[in-house]
């Protein structure tokens, strides 16, 4: 996948060098490179942004400078996202869609927006990571490259991957422990220590049900409509929170 | 305010040394500090993490060495923010009460998640930044500490501060224009160039509605639930939308 970013601060995405998404570009599963909007300016003070027609606060990015890049780089022929406010809201599932295309572009914006015309002219999907305000475009890009980079094939394990396809997608992850067995008087629940596969599995079921049901009922109703195709004992963990 | 942010990933902040954010900490108006997890391990391999109990996929981050950081960093009389799949989704209300804690700690997770007891025996909120799954948590709380630090008093300019505080707060932003007034035979709404503040103001204010009421039918509902006190022309404007 290439995924190509326009943005005022490239900067800003130091954070995709490390862990599991540095990995992935050391490893060839993704081609990521940054452009500078800036170098796109005809103007002689190299200037992007400018008053808002009609008045009021802030700065506006001008059309011409993205105008330039988008053609220089043939964003017509590629995906374009916009990481905007206005936009829809990001889940997982259109993360999954935007991680099965071959070239994606980014475009972050910075001060009060940009010009709208950009937006008319060009074919740009407006993507919001959520209902909270940004300084800029580049912490949401962030987010939103770590987590389509993670659904790239070669990037989980073929283990992580089965997991997430199991029947806990769509619940609330149960309670991990890990050693040791007993912390500042604390036990790890016995269910977990006894070496009974199947006990395990319904014990996390359970947890992961429960915690769903009271933290995001939203998501508890969907699980619950997209049940099917449960086990015997799966079901009669099911039933306890209907 | 000061930040702590409990991390295996320090390296992965440096977006939060531009900027907006930038600027506010070389003013003093918000410290923010990294503390490495691991500088708090005993085990002589420096491992902060294990298989989890019960068997499964990924690592699960031990209690002690985020134990022994909180020690030592007092957060027990402080407000403890953890980055969770798990968590409260976050909105800009939940950033407006953040911003106004003195001390706030940010634990990031990594892996396939924490031990439970560091949830047992803290007082930890747990936020989740949206329905999408991250590599771990260290994006996210980048987003959530430049959200946090942009409500900060002198960040934002009064004037900035004001306009959030307007009419269009709830609203999703109408269209934004800059120099030229044409650009490639697309033209700048006349509305913006004549000068008539009111006009100006009515125009926006419909825009706003317009596409507040096509992609986000939620905050439209909740805008017309607290909207009163309108003045007649807005509510004429605001006629056209019921």
């Amino acid at each position: 996948m290439n995924i190509q970013v326009l943005t005022l601060f490239p900067e800003m995405f130091s954070p995709l060098e490390h862990s599991m998404i540095g990995r992935a570009r050391q490893n060839g599963i993704v081609d990521i490179s940054f452009i500078d909007i800036r170098d796109y300016t005809k103007d002689k003070h190299n200037r992007t942004d400018d008053y808002p027609f009609g008045g009021g606060q802030g700065m506006v990015m001008m059309a011409d400078p993205v105008f330039s890049a988008f053609r220089d780089i043939d964003a017509g022929n590629k995906k374009i996202v916009y990481m905007s406010p206005k936009g829809r809201v990001l889940d997982q599932e259109k993360i999954t869609e935007l991680s099965a295309e071959e070239d994606l572009v980014i475009l972050c914006g910075h001060y009060e927006g940009i010009d709208e015309r950009i937006l008319e002219k060009w074919d740009i999907e407006e993507i919001s990571i959520g209902d909270y305000i940004l300084t800029g475009g580049e912490p949401a890009a962030v987010v939103l490259i770590d987590s389509v980079v993670r659904m790239l094939p070669g990037v989980l394990s073929s283990e992580e991957s089965a997991l997430e396809e199991s029947i806990y997608s769509g619940l609330l992850e149960y309670p991990q422990y890990t050693h040791p067995r007993e912390y500042e008087g604390m036990q790890v629940p016995e269910v977990l220590l006894s070496g009974h596969h199947r006990n395990i599995y319904l014990w996390r079921f359970e947890k992961a049900l429960e915690i769903t049901k009271e933290r995001r009922p939203d998501l508890f109703e969907a699980f619950l409509k997209k049940a099917d195709g449960l086990a015997k004992d799966e079901k009669t963990v099911l039933e306890k929170f209907k």
